[in-house]
């Protein structure tokens, strides 16, 4: 575990790398399946790649350069012209944004032919490249008194933070951040240019793109064409810009290759990519609460606000549109939840966590010096998560449902804003910053995408009823009085008039109106006569003083987490194992091979489906409505040269061991060679609790096929010049040499 | 297609055969999967089978004589005493029958350690052995003229079948039956010998014997452990006798050896058994108004039926228990209908047939004798088709639900019975003769067992009121007239009032008074005060005429399709390729080898399960709830010496290539050397429409495996004294020497 530190910017690379093949043989491979390990870890690792994991350390060369994330997503650049892939998924807020009902690019797909027909992405799409990665640790931790917690110590942490990214962000066009490693235990500061001029340039139609949709999401067998390219811009001097006619393709240092060959059964494959969130290493007790309480609470919200907007958009298509984006990543979340919930019992996690525990309990009691440096720690921990668990009703009824209306969280934002403009900018709560501003006045844009009164409203209404119910101890005083709430009882008459009073008079759905209010001052919004601001005005005492105990308890979770992950490494070291932090954003890297599975007695799952699958699947109707000219193309045999030998049929998605996450979703696949062989954009139904539990014989990660992909650019799109681009030119494998 | 005579009895054989092996390598191996062949119909045939075929044939030998019919079911002598293995839904009457609330066989299962503690089987309950099958095709059809038809030819026809019975059946304690095959092209005489003393010897655990119940039928993966033992009692003379404590077991001239090693992926398989009825040979025409109508219909009918039972024996569970295997009945039916409309469409079967046909009939035009000879046939075929069809309302709503009552259908039979008894003997109606007195009386008694008055009426309330919405032209008159149905109204109260009436003044619910009328006179039934009689007798008249109209179109439809058969088989004589006649409830010979298969594109079925696939498949309620000490021994990993050495475990069920139908439930499994490997009893999901159209890519036959078997009667059961009988012991098999 220990820090890593990047080589500065090299040199510009202008072809992709090739690297020197390693000799196979004789080596004693580790395919590790499980671990989302930061490249540095894998120096002096015995792997199955072709080629020296110490090269993936080098987030400047290849392949790592050309690994980029578009925040939630990963991508990578395919081109020396800027030419990024991702998933359909990742791009579909972009292809929302320009979808009209006459111009339906969602169902319809789109291809850019020439650059000059490229689209802008959704607005505040960005194209983040890491350019140096620094630990920090040190730095964090200096003269930080040794016992220190609660409120004061996240305030200095918060404080070095800041400090860190002012200094960092000196250089024009770059974000950057301090990304804790295992609770605290480690900081980096990770740098990244900002590309904030993208453009969608191909998409297929909805019914490639997402096939199978919400039936087939988190399933295996697959036909998901998940894929769409965007382009990056920056001004003519080569740095990021604002969006503008002028700017340029952006030429990365490196690009990927595309493998035409693909894997087969058995291949090594890799992928690089920004996993966001994993929860490997918490406690059996927050294992317990969270499938106990929060998933089943979670997913119960969830289903009722999917019948709301249902019913609140039956018959407004364009209302439909708008919540098209919310539908899909309710339906994720939800089958995830319920999934999650599913495999649950039998994972016997909570069991096996508490062993985990014990064993660690007794190996720190077992010797004086680590009884002191970790026990208290470990209380601490047990004590503190108590605590947070006795605050949960309030931090999901009151914080994610009492204040979900989407105008309420604008005039939040502008309000807050204009609080923190009071202060000097180093002294501004992170997100109210100078270098925030961009961020908050296209979130305050976007919204008029994705917002309609009606929805907001019934959504809204439905929350704070939850809320009301829940102990009433949890409640906030001023949002009850807003409502006239007592106790657990709402006033449904009042309640209607009163929300039907609030979005009738106010004037925060226009943009307009909400852009302009971000330059206002505090006193002018506290005298608002807007009932969105007056309510935000209203909550604003109590939001802050929850806002502290949060801190606070922040605060002192932090060390104790820290503590309690050093005290785990050097158990585990003690053992002669490795331990990869939780996903946390930053950039990592898993590796395996292309493997199926058994899903249960008597069933192979085989590691590819191919294009006949889809006939077999197609129902002619959403999800399963394939194009009629692809049936007919698939019909006819028609390959072009992208089939499979072994297959006899083009490749349509894959299944490979690796550990992937949220946040890998548009990860380049890669072969032993660091080639392209696909895009990460799922996992299967049982590695669906893997945020939480990596079971090596049944997790898997799901790849669209390269193949596949190029198939339907040639097939469906005659995409040419796409193809060109990408070193592929669409020939025949009988024409092509490689 | 040549006609087949078995030898006469041979000596007594008192141990299993043992082929000599023939040598597999270098010859051309047919491996048939499809074909339920007439054992003749083997010999010469090159097949992968590790002996002559030809044993086959000799139905007096090993291991055809072995194998053997219980109406409805296939079973197999396994013992020199006598002992019998089936299905555990083959014996589910007997079971049932034994089933009282205090002590419920279907529940716990049942074994008897010594021969006094076997429980007799369901009344009624037959074991048949085929001793003799021989060639009447010239008998049949001698003098009568080559065009005759109707209901003169159905009569011509009747007496001669009555004739060869019943010289056949001078014979005491054996049956005879003529079997038409291909519609009447050819007839066989059959000769079984007839054991009626059949007790119940042993049966697993409901939750063992149909684990998966109704929701994993026709499914794969299965788990289910469907066999039961039976055996067979003879009087001390060794001929069949009415059951009697002084009846000894029976010895059968073979039995059939337990391959204790049982079978791998790719073994030579076989099964032999009494499949019922195909329809492979049906013309398109037959397969739209089967496909079109009469399944969709019966589907609607048994849904509503099953509904009903349910409703009406909620809080009953004797009731409930008198209809199990109603349910059981009406459930496997509706599914099997269901799996077949589904598979329907992408059959393409009547676009096959329809060119199928088509060929024939441009091959039967290109030469005017075989024009002369079939041409007419043809024709003649089609419109006799279209006539059955013109009245199938009629035949399935007021044969089948109108009259559906069972005790109208015990007026019926008595009423039928005293008519018929007025004629002597060998003029009566089949069904109604002498021999078939035993049968009736034993059908008279079980509705003791079968029969609830409340399902009966609801049952048949409803049966009235879908009768009454066919085609008014389609209705019964004296039907109409007996409920006062007038076009397609039904005056409710009217009908419950009549209803009522009849089941409170009935006496036929009472057994004695059923078997008591079995002697009455037509006189007197006709003048009988039960209302169920009254309405026989009403009803007669028009029934009557149906039956003339229906014998009539029999004995047109006969020869037509005989010769359509005929002309078929020389078509296909043409090309070198053999024709199995369809399934007729006569032994048949089917081999292919173990095979799983893939059902959809990323899914292969392995075919085994095994022993853990319980533990993954079980919810701890019905139809999923394994006893918890099997649980427990799989856990435990008890195999007791029963895995397999590739599967690392205990195989439960396997696939195979083999063409099965209903009828074949039951059958011995055997290897290539004739020893049982498994107990076939399932189709799975894609053979459904198999009846009408083997596909041999997924069409598979599910058997359970012997070392299941054996593994659930030692680990489960401790059934020593039955293993020790099958020559196995339950020794492990370190300590086995084979």
């Amino acid at each position: 575990m220990g820090a890593q530190r990047t080589t500065p910017e090299s040199a510009t690379m202008k072809r992709p790398g090739l690297f020197l093949p390693i000799l196979a043989f004789g080596l004693s491979l580790a395919i590790a399946d499980e671990g989302m390990w930061r490249p540095g870890q894998l120096v002096g690792m015995k792997t199955n790649l072709g080629f020296e994991p110490r090269h993936l350390s080098d987030l400047n060369g290849h392949p790592m350069n050309a690994v980029i994330s578009l925040g939630g997503c990963t991508a990578s650049f395919v081109s020396p012209d800027g030419l990024v892939i991702t998933n359909h998924h990742c791009a579909y807020s972009s292809i929302q944004h320009n979808s009209t009902p006459d111009r339906n690019l969602l169902q319809d797909g789109f291809l850019a032919r020439r650059f000059a027909d490229e689209l802008p992405a959704a607005p505040g799409s960005r194209v983040m490249v890491t350019v140096e990665v620094t630990d920090v640790t040190a730095q964090m931790q200096k003269d930080l008194p040794a016992g220190s917690q609660g409120r004061k110590r996240y305030q200095a942490l918060d404080d070095r933070k800041k400090e860190l990214v002012a200094a960092c962000e000196k250089d024009p066009g770059h974000r950057c951040r301090v990304a804790p490693y295992s609770g605290g235990l480690e900081y980096e500061l990770i740098k990244q240019m900002e590309i904030r001029d993208v453009r969608l340039v191909h998409a297929p139609a909805g019914s490639i793109g997402r096939y199978g949709g919400d039936v087939d999401n988190w399933m295996w067998p697959r036909h998901t064409g998940d894929y769409s390219f965007y382009r990056a811009y920056v001004g003519k001097d080569g740095r990021p810009a604002d969006p503008s006619p002028s700017n340029v393709p952006y030429h990365p240092k490196t690009w990927l290759r595309i493998a035409r060959d693909g894997v087969r059964e058995g291949s090594t494959v890799l992928v690089a990519g920004y996993p966001g969130n994993t929860n490997r290493h918490r406690l059996a007790s927050e294992v317990e609460s969270t499938f106990g309480w929060l998933y089943p609470t979670t997913t119960r919200i969830n289903r009722q606000s999917l019948d709301i907007i249902a019913r609140e958009t039956a018959s407004r298509p364009e209302a439909a549109i708008l919540y098209a984006s919310t539908v899909a990543s309710l339906n994720n979340r939800m089958k995830n939840n319920e999934g999650m919930l599913a495999g649950f019992p039998q994972s016997n996690m909570v069991a096996r966590k508490q062993k985990q525990e014990a064993d660690l309990r007794a190996w720190v009691e077992s010797n004086p010096g680590r009884k002191t440096r970790f026990g208290p720690a470990l209380d601490e921990l047990d004590a503190l998560v108590a605590k947070q668990r006795a605050r949960r009703e309030q931090d999901f009824f009151y914080e994610g449902q009492a204040r979900s209306a989407a105008l309420l969280g604008a005039a939040r934002t502008l309000l807050r804003l204009s609080i923190e403009k009071e202060k000097p900018d180093e002294d501004r709560e992170p997100g109210y910053q100078e270098r925030d501003v961009q961020r908050i006045r296209e979130r305050l844009t976007r919204m008029e995408r994705t917002f309609d009164a009606k929805v907001d409203r019934a959504l809204w209404r439905k929350g704070i009823q939850e809320y009301a119910a829940i102990p009433a101890a949890q409640h906030v005083a001023p949002l009850d009085a807003w409502f006239g709430i007592e106790g657990n009882r709402v006033d449904e008459a009042r309640l209607d008039e009163r929300l039907d009073a609030m979005y009738a008079q106010t004037k925060l759905a226009d943009t307009k109106t909400r852009l302009g209010l971000m330059e206002a001052t505090r006193a002018s919004l506290e005298s608002s006569q807007d009932p969105f601001m007056q309510l935000a005005v209203a909550l604003w005492p109590a939001d802050k003083d929850l806002e502290e105990k949060s801190k606070d308890l922040e605060g002192s979770l932090e060390p104790a987490r820290a503590r309690y992950m050093e005290a785990r490494i050097a158990f585990l070291k003690s053992q002669g194992l490795p331990l990869y932090p939780d996903a946390n954003g930053t950039l990592r890297v898993t590796y395996g091979t292309v493997k199926g599975y058994r899903p249960r007695d008597g069933v192979v799952y085989t590691p590819f489906t191919m294009l006949e699958g889809i006939l077999g699947k197609d129902k002619g109707t959403d999800p399963f409505d394939a194009p009629a000219t692809q049936l007919a193309a698939i019909r006819e045999r028609k390959f072009n040269g992208w089939e499979d030998p072994a297959l006899g049929s083009v490749p349509v998605n894959f299944l490979s061991t690796l550990d992937i996450t949220g946040g890998n979703s548009g990860s380049p696949t890669l072969d032993a060679q660091g080639d392209l062989v696909g895009l990460a954009f799922d996992g299967n139904w049982e590695s669906i609790i893997s945020g939480w539990d990596f079971q090596p014989e049944v997790t898997r990660c799901i790849s669209v096929d390269i193949r596949y992909v190029l198939w339907v650019m040639q097939t469906m799109h005659d995409a040419r010049e796409l193809l060109h681009e990408l070193g592929v030119d669409g020939q025949t494998r009988a024409a092509r040499t490689n």
